[in-house]
């Protein structure tokens, strides 16, 4: 197997050396006039800024959970009669290592993300005057450097541990490292990013009626960076995390299986990835604009095409490598549930299907009417994706079990790391839509022509379709991953020979589901209350600099943009600590207290509701945006009409649920399941319960 | 124990005829001018027609749910292999009336409650005019009125049932068809209210500038009724629905048990509720409001008195009666729980704390952020409810278990009828609020004094908060006896001798959770989305009046109310369908395709996420509408200022939520549960998977 994991290493080093040319070849493109260069500077320095404060509280939090880390797996908890062999003084260091080496994985593929987004942003606004292909190419391959880098560099890393370790729980290190930037790149930058466009939108907008990305408004800047911060290098690090953690899931699940061809399976899920990043290199040659061409149909097209090269090449493995068929169709189960998924999130959130249009419609009768319609709609397209989460489930499941050969919940996982194998695909269609909106705002700042404004809004608007698309694909794709960790965490502590009992007629269980369940919910409210709570410290900072500068509203003075950006900066920061704490902490809290069953339950209880929640939140707020969107193409009295204002009251309340809270539920039952996983022998030995 | 259930029913008859007696005493009271009466009139007259259609329809629901029920439990599933032999011929037609029983008893003390509560309207209107006293013993008795008819009913037929059956499997069907008209009532009503609310003020208020409760607006009426059909009968009909269940999940699991005391168990939730009947009439002695008193102190002291007493008489019971002592503890940890969650409730929605103030405070910035920050203060408010039933369920479990006598399920159903038995004082001091809703509906339509319209409204204000403890009260005390009906299911099963085991590894118990969990979300979303839909209908109405007759405006011609109030009432029926088919139907479709576990884990599923969108929906809704109402004391600008307009949308917003959704999950949750008991012999004999 050794030879498979060398592969998976070098399609590692080529996916990243891939992303490495792309980014120098974004860099070789005409970054403009000196005015764009100048606006792109801004905000090239607003995200530099952010990103060092956050990678300086990052090696803070590394430090301390990697010394815990390291010495909670120093002790030798065979004596205290768990039957645990694995955990040696040894174990603690590595364990720690790989830890860090996760966090710095995806910190590194973010940075890349980040520094290949705030150039690409003005280039594309250059090309797109030329042609809209032009621009197009230049926003993709950029977000594809992310894409590209952050598979290459996951794969790396779990090759490397497995080849060097042969345990896949050293995995899990890496993983929880992964998982914790994640965390704090997500939410950190979801709560930065709407912290800045709602300050920027209501004072702007709202009290002195100058347009979005006007140059006089001192928040733009922070606006803009908080696209990149928030929607390239969070939606990367979210994406890593669940590409990591499904893996390593379905290797743990396949290292419990008994037989000889143990070994055989433990690796299969990461040959998927390797299989998934070569398709991923040849499916994003496929996507091209034609002349009249759509951006969102060739973003499309590009994942279909991803899809049908890798499904054909895990034929070939299956058939040529001996697996059994099982696998395949937990693999071709996963990845298909997944892009459909997807695509019924559009149904949800597309102005080309009744939900917006309803909610456009309604909107004459006011705001109220605007958020209970589009939340009502919200709450139903929990629905699709269910089922087809339960239908993979299921299926794969069933199939795997009936083989006689890997288990059902192998298959689970298998499914999971089906649905997450073309993630390089998926990631580069994602970052594409940030750097447009980007480009567009510069291109409104820099006061370039109003047809490159207009292409550059039509790039724009396909950016926002793939985004829900992805969206609806990563929830789902965190929803299995999640359960195959939680298939993992009863398989790891019972491999200690201590039995997991996870009954809902057990009261214990039921109280941690409980407790469980209230945990994204709870989360949502303390990200969503940072948001408002730093907006309103914006707002008035906005409000200071107008009057303080009336040469400001004139366009004679360039205002102090850096003090919205660093406001943003560290309020981003500061919120995290209690989410932080939650997510670490609540876990180990249940299990240390109620002990290893209750804990399987608080897992349950996080994850039933952090999907569903998770759903609601980013397909509500897409909608919202979208009706707003519709409204303003002249329906229902257009720009001004009252239907617009409660459109835009719409818009502004979905803004966190989609870009702060939604997208951050799915790191945290990651992170909580990791933290679960990863404790387990130890929850296992000493709990009060 | 034949003496005790003679006695239940003694104290059932007794507390019927208290409800008869005050009954009168309203009656007797002084209905006004003749402009009042007339007034009063329009709303009588509207609500009768509301209820007739409701009672057509659910006579329609009931002949063809008992006609299944009466055929299904014809059968001998012994033959099946089942195990069974509780199930023969006869129980079929015993097993119809006690369904056809349970929904007339709750039918009839609902309609006792609006009788008396739309004559009592302009009583207390008038009688407030006098003192502030007189007017809140009219509104209080009257509500009692509701209270002790729904408790006295109750008992009667869950007792003479015991008394001819001996089987409380039999009770179990009085229980679903309490639930079922449960269920048409209050999300019917929340829907009819909400309707009538929205469409009244979005026209009214916001469109031609007229004060609520104007009686130009043509949709005044509808208004009003809909308090009686919403807050008096559906209210009512929810506690009503918990109560009986709560009561037969404890009997059931009493029933389960081992050992000679068998019976003993069986009948102590009955006594349990004869002595909160006890307890609650003399508890309703002691509300009375002095000269200068407030009426919401009033209203507590009532709630703790009656507690007080109801503790003392479960002392001498469990003393004397020689039970287990730990069925005491059982039973105050519940009762204690209910009464400090629904004052925690408090905390949330009341505008002498943070969430409310902050609320209001950021409103100054616009709805958007009235909007985000209510939602996330009404998750946070998931807290406290879910500490305070982990710990109920944690600790009547563990006592029960240690006692060797009962057993620990048992302790939770217990549980949860001492949270419930206190039921006559709690809805007593529910319906007292929409009562004096109305009665200063009338004040201001009737054209009354200044000075009365001042009083009613301290009577009013009282109410808003009774009613956001007895919402915290009902969800949590609701969540208590589904977790005891929940573990009733799976002994009922294993009575059978099919073992049932519902554990989260199992992928078939996942996919049912996943299945449940989004159950309430969904059904909260089709009532909204009615409510929407038909305020829609009726705004066109309204404005249809306002240009046909522009005389109404003016105040020189009568608008016709009797149009709107036919359209509320219309349109809450025909919503109905697609909620109750949910309701009832998708347990039976999981139990029957999937099977006895995963329906297990399709009602844990629901259970979860219908606790926390409840109290979610429930206290947001609270908190907007508060938060509204201290803008208006003058805080933050102020009527009319830009704070208000937000506090306005983020009140209607929350007027489905908290009026419509929230409260209609509880129900939901109860039927569920209760069509999985009843057919759970069903279910277990026949499944595909």
């Amino acid at each position: 197997m050794n030879v498979w994991l060398i592969v998976g290493i070098v399609s590692g080093v080529i996916s990243v050396g891939a992303a490495l040319y792309l980014y120098f070849w974004v860099m070789r493109q005409d970054a403009g006039s000196e005015r764009a260069q100048e606006v792109a500077g801004w905000i090239r320095e607003g995200a530099a800024s952010y990103l060092k404060r956050l990678y300086i509280a990052l090696t803070l939090v590394a430090v301390v959970l990697g010394f815990i880390i390291a010495i909670v797996f120093s002790f030798d908890l065979t004596q205290l009669g768990t039957g645990s062999v694995d955990i040696t003084p040894t174990n603690g260091v590595i364990m720690a290592a790989a830890f860090i080496f996760g966090a710095l994985s995806s910190a590194v593929a973010g940075y890349m993300g980040m520094a290949v987004a705030v150039q690409a942003n003005v280039r594309s606004a250059v090309a797109v005057s030329e042609s809209l292909n032009k621009g197009f190419r230049v926003a993709f391959y950029a977000g594809a450097v992310m894409g590209l880098a952050m598979v290459g560099l996951a794969i790396i890393g779990m090759c490397s541990i497995f080849l060097l370790t042969g345990n896949p729980e050293v995995i899990l290190g890496f993983s929880f490292g992964a998982s914790t930037l994640a965390l704090l790149a997500k939410a950190g930058g979801g709560i930065y990013t709407k912290t800045a466009d709602i300050a920027a939108d209501l004072v702007g907008k709202i009290e002195v009626g100058i347009p979005e990305d006007d140059p006089r408004n001192p928040a733009v800047v922070a606006d803009n960076v908080g696209d990149n911060v928030g929607d390239v290098a969070g939606m990367g690090a979210d994406i890593f995390d669940s590409y990591v953690a499904s893996t390593v899931a379905a290797m743990l699940l396949g290292a419990a299986m008994a037989g000889p061809d143990n070994l055989k399976y433990t690796v299969f899920p990461l040959i998927l990835c390797t299989l998934g990043i070569f398709a991923s290199l040849l499916g994003i040659q496929f996507v091209r604009v034609g002349k009249d061409g759509k951006p969102g149909t060739a973003l499309n097209f590009g994942t279909i095409i991803t899809c049908v090269i890798f499904g054909v090449m895990v034929i070939a493995l299956v058939l040529l490598g001996g697996y059994d068929m099982s696998t395949l169709w937990s693999t071709l189960v996963g990845l298909i549930v997944g892009v459909v998924v997807g695509f019924t999130t559009e149904y949800f959130t597309s102005e080309d299907f009744k939900p917006v249009q309803e909610t456009a419609r309604v909107s004459s009768s006011g705001a109220a009417i605007t958020i209970i319609t589009g939340f009502s709609y919200g709450l139903l397209s929990i629905f699709p994706s269910i089922i087809g989460i339960v239908i993979a489930t299921l299926v794969s499941f069933y199939i795997s079990e009936a083989s006689g050969v890997v288990s059902g919940i192998y298959g689970i996982g298998i499914s999971a790391v089906g649905m997450l194998s073309i993630s390089g695909m998926i990631v580069s269609s994602d970052a594409y839509g940030p750097i447009v909106d980007n480009a567009r705002g510069i291109a409104e700042m820099a006061g370039m022509d109003h047809s490159v404004i207009v292409k550059a809004d039509i790039l724009d608007s396909a950016g926002n379709t793939a985004k829900a698309i992805t969206k609806g694909f990563s929830i789902s794709a965190a929803a299995l991953t999640v359960l195959a960790l939680f298939a993992a965490y009863a398989e790891i502590i019972e491999a200690r020979g201590i039995s997991v009992e996870i009954s809902l007629r057990s009261p214990l269980v039921i109280a941690g589901v409980l407790l469980g369940a209230m945990t994204p919910p709870i989360f949502s409210a303390l990200t969503m209350l940072s948001v408002t709570h730093n907006a309103f410290d914006m707002i008035e900072e906005i409000r200071r600099q107008f009057k303080a500068e009336p040469g400001i509203l004139l366009g004679t003075v360039v205002p102090d943009y850096k003090t919205c950006v660093s406001l943003a900066a560290h309020g981003a920061l500061s919120s995290l600590v209690i989410p932080a704490f939650l997510a670490v902490g609540a876990p180990l809290l249940v299990g240390f207290v109620l002990g290893p069953d209750a804990l399987g339950g608080f897992l349950g209880g996080a994850i039933f509701t952090g999907v569903i929640f998770a759903l609601l939140m980013s397909n509500a707020g897409g909608l919202w945006d979208n009706a707003k969107k519709f409204i303003e193409t002249g329906q229902y009295g257009g720009v001004g009409s009252e239907a617009h204002k409660a459109g835009v009251i719409g818009d502004t309340v979905g803004d966190p649920f989609k870009d702060t809270a939604g997208p951050s539920l799915n790191t945290l039952i990651t992170v909580m399941s990791l933290v679960s996983s990863l404790f387990a022998p130890v929850i296992a030995a000493f709990h009060i319960f």
